[in-house]
């Protein structure tokens, strides 16, 4: 069995790891840290998770996490570019479901992120755990960066677009929409069910931390800088997250093949899934679940292809795919403890 | 007292009507009609009516409608354009909430809606009614086409920057999103609660029939036929709805006084509001008010102008503008029966 | 024209009083205060009432307050027992929104409200503002202890049967259910839409603040010492609470003639609807507006009687009771301000 | 792997009985009939189960569910009494999802559902599915009456209170909320979200179908017939039932040790979670998951018990509890198929 820590456990990335893990086959979690929390059996906090776990939340204790296989830390931004990298030295692998990793461009991390990053080592040395893209360096990292939600989502719906240069690389545009519970669990009044519910708005219209990682992404995969505009919004429900893409063919003509291009492109992955052109796919079709749900649109005979691209932020978009990564570095099936269909209705 | 008549009130257009006319100060509501509910008192289909309506649906009778002032049709399509002509021969004015005199080219409407257009005449005399670009044909109007609730949304967002050729106007991009009392109140499986709760989509990605009007709307403002792309989307929520809106600047140095131009374009619009750059209008600001509110943004040093525009769309896009429009065929203040502040939280 | 001024508005009932405030013909708001937001445009904070309020949020301000005709406290407990007197001294009548004189036994009070009770006099003269029950003496009031909202739907469904000694009253259960705007606009993370949506459960199971209200209401009306049972739960909605009462019959042949019973009992309430007997009354039949809904069932030949009463929380349970108070205060007509219809759907 | 047949499976109970057996280890789905969608893959349907199942809907086919080891019914009532026997007689075993056999007297049977019952035989030798109550009749039936999702609530909540006679069985009240997906997926304009969405309402308070049922197995339970009041509920939610049970205590000094009891007669019941006095069960600490949690009340010295009770009613309440019954009667581990955690935020 692979011991599993888990770093800043209380928020919605730590019991979804929690909920995914408490089935897992080959992993049992043998920590799991709050500051605020220790002492607190994890299920008086989540009692969906009575009988699942004795665990309580513990202090963060170094020799405690160095004694773990593999070190998940689903801690606001700054915590783990300061604690991942003893770990590491000590033979942990880690999946950092925060931020911390995932730029390359420390300058731009810095400016996003309003404070200097204090691991230029491990940003480089860090993989982007994005299966679909760095399979193969994911299973020998050390530190896997997690990508984010929205960034997970837009960059597998433009993915086979941008790499088979199909589409103007400075005119991609994402317009993303997304539960409530990417916002997390800190009591802020915005994120109140009397703000939310039954309300639609967008945010962060002007500028949004996942935009350069979409961008450094999105470049590194098209071999040019791309131009892309993301809008994100907010979803009166709790968990998903749709984005819809627009990029402008190069060829219209390419647009009849782009379905068998997509298809291809994701037939090997467990997690992807190409439906029928014109489908509308759900975001509840994949809620629970760790799969991307993508279809093909156009419009009568324009030159822009479209993208509905969906995923549960809280599994593909942070704590599944953080299994995923895990699975593929110890050599496991991809799949396990992700093989439950999504939940609906 | 100004006596009107609603054909076809059982739907959400229907009740919104009788909501906002209850407290009109000029109008009297005199019959409404329905063929599936005939005889039943209003108030026992809708119970927030109880104590403001003493009226029953009846069956639709042409005497009785002829001698309203006003009639309003808040039907399906095909039925306005059927039943309109002989009450406008009568002396009646005509409100239809429906499609069937919006579009121009009846080719393209007998495509969308599946059936040939039954009344030439009166849909080249029919006045678009979106207040903001035809105030003054709407006064003298006989028949007034109630613009569809997509279409204002959106229309009022591009307006300024297409009239002024500030955009390449090949590539608009409309992201749209509403809940689902746009899609009214028959039962299908795919409104029920079960279906829409918890869950978000795009629907009618590869066209839409709101596609057509927009893109009529449009191009009659920029004095050239624009390329727009449509995506609309169902959140789970029952009213409002948002459009994030993309163009492309012709010349990135005008976003600086664009600001002061949507001002401007708006400042005598008593139902359209500006808000500061880099607002982001929720969809409740405008619950059950006939507002349009709207914010500019830009990302970086990009030369795409983003707008999202909300509307609560059984009002500025449906009732509430018939609404309007009815206080301007009629002489009346603008704002009478629609100056209550909108419903938040 | 009467000039009110409302005491922390920030919170949800402070804007359901802006809201209700602006269509009212005979009131102006001249002064909204709130220590955390002085400076603040209410526009900013609610961007509903943009275009509606020039007005801004300011510091407490004793003479300002003195200034006006009637005062709104819309604060938490413990701040009108501390301001009411003194305004109330210089001629000021004031509406007291929170708990602060709803009782007339002030240990009971400093049990549930974890204070000591600072103006025992003003307690005892405070007259309790359910207008169906103290219409005469909130006329003659200088302060008016405005209701809970649980109270309010609660004690109006039992009021016919206590007033009338039909009933058992040491077996009265009264199971409640709120929306979460209840809660108040305060960032805690249980009330967050992640935490609140797409669940239900009980609170205050054990015990709440609004229990000792509830009997003391019913005793007075009884005539007797009633023992209540009172549990309310916490519903995925904003506004609405709806009330299931249970009674049980001394007599169960009364059953027949509670129907008129109850329709007399309110016939001259502008406010109170008694519907068919069988009737499920929706809390949506009352969004936004003042009316308590209810209607009355029984199961086959049992000596229970049910009783359904809905009310919108914000509304009858707390703003629009407030103005319907202040109109009687002042000899306006009670309906004024609040005679639009309820929000459907 | 043992053969198993689903009949009706286009409904909510059906997608959930796929999702449930998708990871059940023991069982194969080797048909699922519609009359309605017959031919159609059940992932066109469903698009969670895309990956999961090739299967389609077939035809109710007599000789391809004869294969099957064991058949659900998944169907309207009067379904299952008509096709049950026949398969039975073929040896093959059967669960019953709907209400065809959950009543033992006929005439009551065919008063509440409208038609007269066709199968007295099975009727009356049918097991009543609770396996709290009836496990080792369970282990040996061929036909399991499963039961419904309300009476799965309230009869385990007060089974302690009942069985040992320590409340008047006279006087019992299950005050019951269920989210909408408990009226299963027709097009029923009262169920659309724009209906459902934002309100919430008793119904069925006059009398409901499940009490019949809840009366029969509290009688049992208690040894004398008991007098129950149940009233549903409707919430503005997708999943769960939360009921408030009412008993008075027939010695109130009993309540000192309830919580004791209620953990000894659960303490061997994988599926039943006592919390601690006090606490509040929600419905999202068991969605999706096969438990039901539930805890103790009383307010101050009240002779008033107070059971707060929740399950998922497609789960503990449909599907899973039906899972449950067949592992019991295949002599597989009670948990099997059911033991991942539910599903929270």
């Amino acid at each position: 069995m692979i011991k599993a820590g888990i770093v800043g456990g209380t928020g919605y990335t730590g019991v979804e790891l929690l909920r995914l893990l408490a089935t897992h086959p080959e992993v049992s979690v043998s920590c799991i840290t709050s500051r605020s929390e220790a002492g607190l059996p994890v299920a008086d906090l989540y009692p969906n998770l009575r009988g699942h776990y004795d665990l309580a939340f513990s202090e963060p204790d170094a020799d405690m996490l160095k004694a773990c296989d593999v070190v998940f830390f689903a801690t606001p931004h700054g915590v783990a570019m300061r604690m991942a990298p003893e770990l590491i030295a000590a033979g942990v692998r880690v999946v950092d479901l925060s931020a911390d990793f995932r730029l390359k461009d420390l300058e731009v991390w810095a400016n996003w992120y309003g404070m200097p990053h204090e691991s230029a080592e491990w940003a480089d040395k860090a993989v982007y755990g994005l299966p679909e893209v760095a399979r193969d360096a994911i299973r020998e990292a050390q530190l896997v960066a997690n990508p984010g939600c929205y960034p997970t989502a837009i960059q597998l719906g433009f993915l086979p677009l941008v790499e088979n240069d199909l589409v103007d690389p400075a005119r991609l545009i994402a317009d993303a929409k997304s539960g409530a519970s990417g916002a997390g669990r800190q009591g802020k009044v915005g994120m109140l069910h009397g703000e939310v519910g039954e309300s639609f708005k967008a945010y962060g219209a002007s500028g949004h931390r996942h935009l350069p990682e979409i961008r450094q992404g999105l470049s590194e995969a098209a071999g040019v800088s791309v131009g892309v505009t993301f809008v994100p919004h907010l979803v009166p429900m709790i968990r998903g997250i749709e984005a819809t893409l627009y990029a402008e063919l190069k060829d219209p003509t390419d647009f009849g093949r782009l379905q068998d291009l997509f298809e291809d492109r994701f037939r090997n992955e467990p997690f992807v899934d190409v439906m029928p052109q014109g489908s509308h796919p759900e975001t509840r079709s994949v809620r629970g679940a760790n799969h991307c749900r993508m279809a093909l649109h156009r419009q009568e005979d324009s030159n822009i292809v479209i993208v509905s691209s969906v995923i549960d932020n809280l599994v593909k978009g942070a704590a599944g795919q953080a299994v995923q990564n895990m699975n593929i570095m110890f050599g496991l099936t991809e799949t396990q403890g992700l093989d439950a269909p999504a939940f609906l209705p």
